[in-house]
Order: C-alpha cells, then sequence, then structure tokens
C-alpha cells in the first residue's frame, strides 16, 4: 500500500546528532512539513484558504514507531495514507522512506483537527470540496483496509 | 506528581509556525533535547559514557498528545517520570510547561532503547550503576502509580 507521496526533502546537516544519524525530533519536522504540503497541494487548506476561513489544521497526537537509521546524504520521502477522518478530525499515516527504496524507516500517526483561529476559535467541520479531496486521497488508496495496529500502546511486553 | 524537572529552555523564533505559535515537531525537538539532559546529568549516559561504551539510546517509539497552544516569548520546562523500564529500554513520561506554570502544555511518551553501536552493534544491557539511577528517578515520584492510559491507540471515537 503505497499511499501518495506528498514530500521530499534533503536532509539538512543541522538534523544530525551525535549518534551520527538523523535525530528523532527530525523525524517529526519532516512529518510536519510533510503535512504542510498535503494541506497546500492535496486537500485545498493552502495559505489562501487560511487566510480566507481563518482555518487551519491543529495536531492533536502523533505516534512515531522508529524503524530504521536515516544518514546524512540522503534524499527522503514521505508518504500519506487516510486511515480515517470525519466531519472535523483527519487520522493520517505517514511513512518515511530514503528516496527510491521502498523500506520504511519511521511510520507515523497524526490525528489532526480542523480548527478556527481568531473569534469563535474552536474545531470546526471541513467545508464539502476539502471532504471530497480527503476521500479522493483516501481512495487513491484503493480502499485497502489498514493493515496493522499501529497505533498500539507503548508496552514494554516482548518485542 | 511532578516529576523530575530536566530541561529548561526558551523557544527559538525559528519554532514558530504560520499558525503563531509553537510548531508540533518542536515540542518534539524539546523532548528530544530534554532527554539528551537526562541522559547527561541524571542517568550517567553523558558524552563520557558514550564515547567509552559506544553505548547510547535509540528512540524506538514516541505517542505525544498537544494539549495547549505555546506562544512565542515564555521559557518552557520538561518534567521527567520513569514510567517503567527492563534491563534494556526506559519508558518515560515527559511533560511540558511554560515556566511557572503547572499546566501540561503537552504530554509525551517514549520508548527507548540501550544501544551499542560499531562492532557488535545491537541491543545492550544497562550497567548496573545506570539501572540504579533509573530506579532512583523512579523513586523521585513516591512509587506514585501512573494515573492513565496515555498510550491509548488514536481513534476517532467521541472525545
Amino acid at each position: 500500500m503505497p499511499g501518495t507521496t506528498i514530500y521530499r526533502t534533503e536532509l539538512s546537516r543541522d538534523w544530525i546528532d551525535y549518534n551520527d544519524h538523523l535525530r528523532d525530533a527530525y523525524y517529526g519536522v519532516i512529518f510536519s512539513t510533510a503535512t504542510d504540503a498535503l494541506m497546500d497541494h492535496h486537500l485545498g487548506l493552502d495559505p489562501e484558504y487560511r487566510a480566507r476561513t481563518r482555518c487551519t489544521l491543529y495536531s492533536l497526537e502523533s505516534h512515531i514507531h522508529w524503524l530504521r537509521e536515516v544518514k546524512f546524504g540522503v534524499t527522503v520521502e514521505v508518504d500519506a495514507h487516510v486511515l480515517a477522518y470525519d466531519s472535523k478530525r483527519l487520522h493520517l499515516a505517514l511513512d518515511l522512506r530514503v528516496a527510491g527504496s521502498s523500506t520504511v524507516a519511521a511510520a507515523a500517526e497524526y490525528m489532526l483537527l480542523h480548527y478556527r483561529q481568531g473569534e469563535n476559535a474552536g474545531a470546526a467541520s471541513f467545508p464539502p470540496d476539502v471532504l471530497a479531496k480527503i476521500e479522493a486521497l483516501k481512495a487513491a488508496d484503493g480502499g485497502v483496509e489498514w493493515a496493522g495496529p499501529r497505533s498500539r500502546a507503548l508496552t514494554l511486553a516482548k518485542r
């Protein structure tokens, strides 16, 4: 289930830590910037929309599994899957891969809330055209059901 | 259950996003840097230890709940709790607060693995003195049991 590739970036030298690999938190920075790309280019939640409606997406939760080290010098890509959505929320799976590889280096889930800022601040319903884009992104996975409980609780049970 | 305050930082202007608050991923950068502080100052896993043993901590999983916006201009602090540990792993809860406030702005869990790099790379047992420091940090919470299922699965069930 390859999903839709939404973002590609080289690694910044500043993102490499004393363990000589991409620091855990910068996978999160890449996922966050990838979500901006998804908003701008796939969901119609671009800067013009945000300025006009004062609505944006807020992150409620994330769950990241770091699966492989990523070293400086490569380009990485992020694939998006829509796991679920309702009138105000979007539950995404995001996979980070080295470009040209199908091996997932980090698998994340994000729960995002459509939120109105300023006066009348609060959770806001997606407009119909945005819901249609979310549905189209979900359909791009071919309607395959999500395979596994990626959001299982953290536990010290034997791996 | 205040935990042990392990880190304090001002916010960088670079961490503020187009929604005019701390970008989701930079909570993660703060948690990651706080974990370095925990390693260096509380667990005996400092640069000298890492150079001598080639052992370090790798992040396996994180689960972050973003609870409140944080605006530019404040100082934030991170409190650590040891939820559980075994011979090779450490399950931490980290809370991010604005300094001087007891209100948690983001609640995170991290599962960390003690890992040997280089030759004979792989998961490695904590040495006894490090285990003693982990136990001492856990005891600093007064032995209070962890209150809630912070690592519950992400779901679109009603909040």
